[in-house]
């Protein structure tokens, strides 16, 4: 149970209706897209930077863990409770504080929907970039918490590039500002960089000062159906070899086509379909034709089964249905995905769905792959039953041998997905010691007392 | 003197030839392109990673700071020894270690050359955007601890977004790699950034993986003549709210244009000019004539005299000429330049450059303004005499002045060049209390006896 004097504290600095103790309330802030489970003491609900300086400042006074959310969409247990911790929802602190077209920039509390700062600049002809998979729902606080990203990252880049400036409150209960509102700026440390990726665990970001682009006029959609993954694979190395950059690559292999096409979708693939490439292009509609005409030829290769092109809204949206089906197709497949997110330089992505075809075999585990092909990203998922600890067993070992080869190629273990609780134990395959207690320290300067998101990103100490 | 401990051990480490202790070759590395002057003990020429660490360890050994330097070619002081101090020359540390044109990156040892990536990246139709002035002889080593930028920054961003991953030696003597070979990664803290313009304070960079571009296949410059700074200004506002953004869009003053005349440049403008963009674009061949519709319809309005496009190598070299004159025929006005390098909003240009007249009229000072107007980035100059002890107190206050007025628009002090020695006194007026404690506590982390670079980037402590 929370300590009555801190439960007081905070409903007197944030109102008795913002700091919620009931267990109902409190079950539904208890997980977030990982099976895991955990019970917070309570969920607070602040409304600006200040109220946050003084939750923070409470927590401090009486020792409680605090763990950042936004809408709970993680893949990685970011926003997962700790023991005996309150959550800090986001969610009232939706307000845009800013807008300058002008100037391509908007300033808004870490609450709002990601979807609706990129509504909201297209209504100047600007768009915000990084659309990850949840944007309809995530927070933008949970996008700069994870460096989230999604399909447009293969042309536009990530979250971490969209960041101009923060606003935040340090674990020690003190507010920065990082940053600046122009699109250069060398003054100090890059504290704004080093809070995105950060899960939460250095401080508590209130507001963004994020960029916004140029929306580009046109946009074409090209669907590809190759015989098998390596074949695609190849295709994507080529594309990305190419002067045109598209603005999504997206890879899917034979298990997500037969988990869409067992949904409804993209039933009329040609016979011999094993794996599946969405590529998109956009700018100027008078540029456009010359774009598809380098994609195609950069697509056509060993192995292409059919091509098809779409340019108007209607045929685009209705080539992306299976690919936007795919997420919740695949959960079909088994009980439980271990969904992982590993990255390699697009030159080695046929090496990597070669192995991991091998492990599927080798390891006797349904493996479905699909991703962000053109940055080299892949998500992996392991399909298991989690009562069956024999395959539990398997997939463990699986997925050591794929880190392992993701590193051989030359690659990184998360691509945007983070590491939050679920990638823990891996993080010292991929970072050595010195950089690992470098973080450490770093850490230890902005959550002095050890109360942000404590059992994330760094590696437990044993 | 330099302890003989300490050179014996250094000679050890490095060979003896790359230790120099004589006066004359340490005269050559006591100062940067600030007037400013400090004798090192001794310069070192290491030739790898490896042979950093052993430095830094000697230095630990014998507490001696060691000064990071490339070419020397910084604004502000970053690279002037500090009394007693040993500058480790990253010249000898000029190897391409790895070429993956396919993957678009490239993995260099910091000392070398940055026009050299670019030369490099080229033979595989590729480019490195970020191009300071300095480029054909500055180090890629002093362009990270400064993230440097240049002209086509509005366009494709500054050093950081090129930054893949980096191999560095912190002030502990330990050895740190950083980021990844992908195009996307998020395990961990981001410590390539927060190494990134942090000028030589936290750690040595020996190697840095750099991303690269598809190079655009053609370009056109605009030069485009207007009859006062404020109608420039103008201008660029509205081409950087339109939606084809300019791959450089830079801006001369009066006395710029009065400079590079005297200099024999730019004799064919017409009379009545007082203000000078130069406007490139760059992609494929086949969409410049838009771009250059689109920027012509933005760049017309109140104030213009006179606007030329040039299309063919030779034409567009020779309207370039004029700004690439610029930087020297300005240090003929006066025998010192104070050179800042502040930053705006875009939209707020106009009224940073109607300040600045009234300073120079205030103050009866001459002030050279030229710049990246399309970053809002200028280059302020006051033009002073060092012997004229009254005209330095105007210069400072008029310094003090328009710091205050920039940063009431929005703006930040610098946008390229750094902090350094020279703006160390400035930085408490644009980055917080409790920001600047945090970038402490990480300065002493990484450097824990306190030995790289320790007079630069945090003000001095009283």
């Amino acid at each position: 149970m929370l300590n009555p004097l801190a439960t007081t504290a905070l409903m007197t600095a944030l109102d008795e209706h913002r700091v919620i103790t009931d267990h109902s309330t409190r079950e539904i802030y208890s997980h977030d897209e990982t099976p895991k489970y955990c019970l917070p003491l309570a969920v607070v609900f602040p409304r600006s930077h200040d109220e946050v300086v003084a939750i923070m400042r409470i927590a401090i006074e009486y020792g409680i863990v605090l763990i950042a959310r936004g809408a709970g969409s993680g893949n990685v247990g970011g926003a997962l409770p700790s023991p005996q911790s309150i959550v800090v929802s986001f969610e009232c602190m939706n307000q845009i504080l800013e807008y300058h077209p002008e100037d391509r920039y908007i300033v808004v509390q870490t609450g709002v929907i990601t979807a609706e700062i990129d509504r909201i600049a297209r209504e100047h002809g600007l768009f915000y970039p990084p659309d990850p998979g949840s944007a309809a729902y995530s927070r933008i606080g949970g996008n700069l918490a994870m460096n989230a990203a999604g399909p447009r990252a293969v042309k536009y880049g990530v979250t971490r590039d969209y960041v101009m400036g923060l606003r935040a409150v340090t674990g020690a209960g003190n507010s920065i500002n990082s940053g600046c509102r122009t699109s250069k700026g060398v003054m100090g440390y890059d504290l704004t960089r080093l809070l995105v990726g950060s899960e939460g665990t250095l401080a508590l970001i209130t507001e963004a000062t994020l960029k916004l682009l140029p929306l580009p006029e046109a946009r074409a959609t090209l669907r590809v159906c190759y015989a098998s993954n390596a074949d695609a694979c190849r295709a994507v190395s080529r594309v990305m070899n190419q002067a045109v950059i598209p603005c999504a690559l997206e890879f899917m292999d034979r298990f997500s086509i037969q988990a869409i096409q067992a949904a409804g979708s993209a039933t009329d693939l040609p016979a011999g379909t094993q794996a599946l490439l969405m590529v998109e292009a956009d700018g100027v509609a008078s540029d456009l034709p010359r774009q598809i005409d380098a994609l195609q030829t950069a697509l056509a290769g060993t192995g292409l089964l059919d091509l098809q092109v779409a340019t108007d809204k209607a045929a685009i949206a209705a080539l992306w249905i299976a690919r936007k089906a795919l997420s919740h197709a695949v959960k079909n497949i088994a009980p439980l995905k271990i969904n992982e997110d590993v990255v390699v330089p697009v030159s080695r992505l046929a090496e990597l769905v070669i192995h991991i075809e091998y492990l599927a075999q080798s390891y006797d585990l349904p493996i479905v792959s699909f991703g962000h092909a053109g940055n080299g990203n892949l998500h992996v998922n392991i399909m298991v039953d989690p009562i069956d600890t024999n395959q539990m067993q398997r997939a463990k070992h699986a997925l050591h041998a794929l880190f392992s080869e993701v590193l051989a190629l030359g690659g990184t273990l998360t691509g945007e997905h983070g590491v939050g609780s679920e990638k823990r134990p891996y993080v010292t395959m991929e970072i050595d010691a010195d950089s690992l207690a470098l973080m450490r320290l770093i850490k230890q300067q902005f959550d002095p007392h050890q109360l942000l998101n404590p059992d994330k990103l760094l590696p437990a100490q044993i």
